[in-house]
């Protein structure tokens, strides 16, 4: 594919829906991907990806079994396979998420907040 | 390993050399790392890895055989393997690249800016 520059803002503003993340770029079997957050999102895990949750915009909590991250702009964790995590949002959140292409948003639920066939954008 | 919050300004702040990537984070296999740039790298490509670079401040210009890309914050390009490329940079740049564990950073190449068992930060 030819490469082109991507503008994280730009790809931001061509959708406004919260928990359904969008594909921005793919390598090495990898997504990138935007996702824009508010509210509570559920407990789940991931048996087979670890997730990256860089912060583009306003503050993302991330809550494990014993502790909580706070992640502002310019800031990101990982979370390895297998750890039960929330991610939470008191305000709006921009966040960038790099993940295996196999990866499910809610892991290893099924529910109201899965979205499969992400768009790419 | 535990997840915990990784600030990049901070991991900025631990080195000032040029064009000697940093690992600051790993999963699924890839790695995530910063540079600062400065000046006119190698032309070069990766045979087996597509590679990713995200701006965080400055401005990168990525050399393609017949375009030039031109990077500012918030902004990235995905270069496929095998494809020929500069990075250059004006004044300092820095950057965020996310590619497979086994990307050298001189591609093809092993010249004076190859750079082998990078620190981890």
């Amino acid at each position: 594919m030819d490469p082109i520059k991507v503008n994280l803002a730009e790809k931001f503003d061509l959708f406004e829906d919260h928990w359904n993340p969008r594909i921005i770029g793919e390598l090495n079997g990898q997504h990138i991907k935007l996702a824009r957050l508010i509210g509570d999102f559920v407990w789940h895990q991931h048996e087979n990806e670890d997730e990256l949750f860089l912060v583009i915009e306003g503050t993302l909590q991330i809550e494990l079994a014993d502790k909580t991250l706070m992640l502002n702009p310019g800031e990101f964790a990982i979370i390895p396979k297998g750890t039960l995590h929330r991610p939470k949002a008191a305000g709006e959140v921009k966040v960038l998420l790099f993940e295996p292409k196999t990866t499910l948003n809610t892991g290893n639920l099924d529910n109201e907040f899965t979205r499969k066939d992400l768009d790419r954008i």
